[in-house]
């Protein structure tokens, strides 16, 4: 029988990783996240008629990193519609997230968006429609949320982009084949900055709410995405949201999820709401170990999986 | 709004593709599939409540080629639980369903079941329990749709023998990584075997209903698998059952799926029914193209999906 | 200045390399293979004006392995010319002599015939002339050593074929790109006996002199192969002799050589002589390691080079 | 008989490759060496006694492109012996010449010098030891030559900077692995520069003549590099001097070369000669088609081979 207090769900879900917090590698390659205390555990649901149920952590802002793709994608959407599609695939990768091996074979054509390549490839669309298009990423996500506070961490945008040699590579790569139309320094830029957002698992739970709800902001009640487009990003994150573990993710949790090397997890449960869990360690394919550990028991307590 | 009245919407799905009957290029690799008509078109739509709904060719018999490996993989699930895994994991593979690349470079252990390398790895699994793996899946089948006609085309089964040259190579490949414990002969004839069971879209609605019913086989009341394995290889059939084009799939149609290179694809809408198409011509992913467009139509209409 | 004392320079190669005996890794994927005393080494050099100079166990008979393709290149190419490149390459091939990921991506086609895919090629040629190409390629060597005693291993050779998996499997993946004419069991029995022929460093010496000697064999000035077709012989010995390390080994010792798992290296110095040098211990690439210390000090003794 | 009337040998050559003048592709991704006329053709012969023989358009200037890679690693060698080797190979790729698929599977440690990717690492080393490493490569090249008119082609150096988007995602590729110590950009514009030096045919047979000469100019009487050394950059040649067909070349000509995309061919016969044959359209791997043809006719002709 499943569990529909949710209050003692989360409770339930804590307790039963509460023994391996701080499993797993926390990003070593930037260092303020290498700072970041590995035994923090957060998780916060958020369901459509706007109740939020916390446990741990789910208030204390972390780096978003790649779940910021999710918002970054979205917006692109509604500005282009299919014609996203023109410059990437949606593919499940076959490879980790920052391979340049496949982005040869394809030609410079990234696989999906939400690996490294395709998400700078939404990056240099939105830096054709927007002079700052990290700002604008911000902007939709404090509009979500409704809450201006949520910033750009300066510092560790800096330090990423110091760093960035790998992306570098890929957006000087993917110019090559002419699939980017803005200057490189530029794009690199604005996808260190987005990454940099900082925000809690109560926040992205509450912004990614339209994802469950068929396009409409909860907090707003304004259309984001049509119908149609919310269903296919949460086919996107099924499939590709949580990088060269994606089946497996499907296998044991069964929920649209986007995963970020900061250790935050977003889900979403179409039609009834949506979850964040943060937990910094990593496992091997660059998602937060005990991150999915409660996302699996999460799955099984309350029963729902879109499978 | 979307339309409930099934009957009319397989009319609407068939008038929407009739323009488009015969596109696509059959199997040309196997004789026998090369000389199949590619104007055929059917569909069936079988709902939780035990109602079959026709269109077209749904009653003419075709074969379900790598549709089986759903079938293949439910015996060996109940045989052995998660230790499937040991073998073989559950990755959408980014490249073709016969690649050995990928093989190589994990070293005999396939991405996932519904390639052929991991189905062959299945086949041996199934090997290993009995004397005839094609007849336990071809037994399986006929107790599924309660059916004792269903077989297996021989003509066809050796003539893919003849020429599986491919399929041979990534069976000795794995062998000589120690990933198959029977000869190469035994599961290749077994395999080829299988991918030969003749079958109408009528009969592979009917026979895959239990994966839409937490596992259970509506037409006898019989747990085939438990609730849990169900939602899983729905999950896998997300993720990578229609070869490498798995995420424009989820993105197009947004169901469950397994494809078969003669033509059907088989889909589970979880918790309400199964539906299957069959229309011979293949995109270049070898997944039927009109049946992919019926499809896509389908869902649109009854507004069917799992995101 | 160089040594021109052949009997000296071999005593001091064998006292160069003598407190390496025993160093790197004996072929372990074949047993009788695996059981060699890694201790043995021996270097034999034959020179043009028909002399013979050896060192250590220089008469003790070793397993030729991949060095019998050098032999059956060259009845190939005496029967076909340069007919013999319509079915695969010339070229260095970047990966390990027994991958497959190369055969993929170049559609069957090998990229040279002194990687095991190229020298199947080279056995189905010689399959389509003779009933048992295996006792051709023997033949053919115990008419340039005139030495009837040079025989097939034929308990080295059933191992071989029994454990021939991998090469089983790229025989089958180049018949499904149509690479192959002959049947697949025929071709790995030639081709395991074939690489089973046993012989010592001094066989080997005077049996290749016909490629240091414009095509002419030396013990029965009989035409083996044109002047060009041994210099082209040569060439790819030096470029594809040496498995994926050809081009460390040209630096290091700069001769055409090709070598075997068994532990020989047989190397030609054009217009001067050949040597063959013996170590069953091998590195990382599949080369003797003392065999190449061996060489290398003994081509700085010489000047050898052909660069 | 081979012809030793070297005045006679050229002018065979010009006439045998005349009918293809133009034959080829012009490199079209740098827009002034796509301006080039493709049915320019020249070639020079500089024997070690110090007679030059010229055909054609022996003194006409063109971009030597990645034959500066021969001069640079001549540097690199000389500064810094066989620790150039700490941090690249010295293998045949079996890849086209800008991939970064093998880099990506080496963990950013280039194949080879020739390769781009070996070359960036060659000018990083320089880089390290001279304010500005082209201008370094263009003096070893004026004392080679013995003449200071030769230069740099600005406009085509920065022409090529603007579209070095390859090799700057490789070289970033390359610092992300911590195998580029100084900064990207100054080493792709050395590069650059490097690559646009301008020389004839007739400059470069005598720049190289220190390779045929073990190490020592002739027209200086001074050692450039030890004996040993210009051995070793000549097995390099031969191994990976013409891109991906290095094995082919060894087969049709038998001769240590280098190419350049600027349509020259520098080749070394060692104890013997330099000679350097230029015509601007290319054949698939990149090489001088006209240019291949000419060598292969001249190797022939003389009867020069290395093997």
């Amino acid at each position: 029988v499943e569990d529909v207090n949710y209050e003692r769900v989360l409770k339930k879900v804590a307790a039963y990783v509460e023994p391996h917090f701080g499993s797993g590698q926390v990003a070593s390659y930037i260092p303020p996240l290498a700072e970041v205390d590995p035994r923090y555990f957060g998780m916060a649901l958020y369901t459509l008629d706007g109740q939020l149920f916390v446990t741990g952590d789910a208030h204390k802002r972390f780096s978003i990193q790649s779940i910021s793709k999710v918002f970054a994608l979205s917006i692109a959407f509604n500005l282009l519609g299919d014609d996203v599609w023109s410059r990437l695939d949606r593919e499940p990768s076959g490879t980790p997230f920052n391979s340049l091996v496949q982005l040869e074979v394809e030609h410079g054509r990234p696989r999906n968006p939400f690996i490294n390549a395709g998400a700078l490839v939404v990056v240099d669309i939105l830096a054709s429609h927007f002079a700052h298009p990290e700002l604008a990423v911000m902007q939709f996500i404090r509009r979500l949320v409704a809450n201006e506070s949520i910033d750009i961490d300066l510092k560790l945008a800096r330090s990423e982009q110091e760093l960035a040699h790998r992306n570098i590579a890929m957006a000087h790569f993917m110019k090559s084949f002419g699939n980017l139309q803005n200057p490189v320094e530029e794009v690199i830029k604005s996808y260190c900055h987005q990454c940099a957002i900082a925000m809690s698992c109560a926040e992205l739970a509450v912004a990614a709410s339209f994802l469950a709800n068929r396009g409409i902001c909860s907090t707003q009640s304004t259309r984001i995405v049509n119908a149609g487009q919310a269903k296919r990003i949460n086919a996107l994150m099924a499939t590709c949201g949580t990088y060269d573990a994606a089946g497996d993710f499907a296998y044991r949790v069964g929920l649209p999820a986007k995963s970020g090397v900061g250790g935050g997890i977003l889900v979403v449960v179409p039609g009834v709401a949506t979850a964040c869990v943060w937990a910094p360690g990593l496992d091997k394919a660059g998602n937060s170990l005990v991150g999915i550990m409660a996302l699996e028991q999460f799955a099984k307590i309350t029963g729902w999986s879109i499978y």
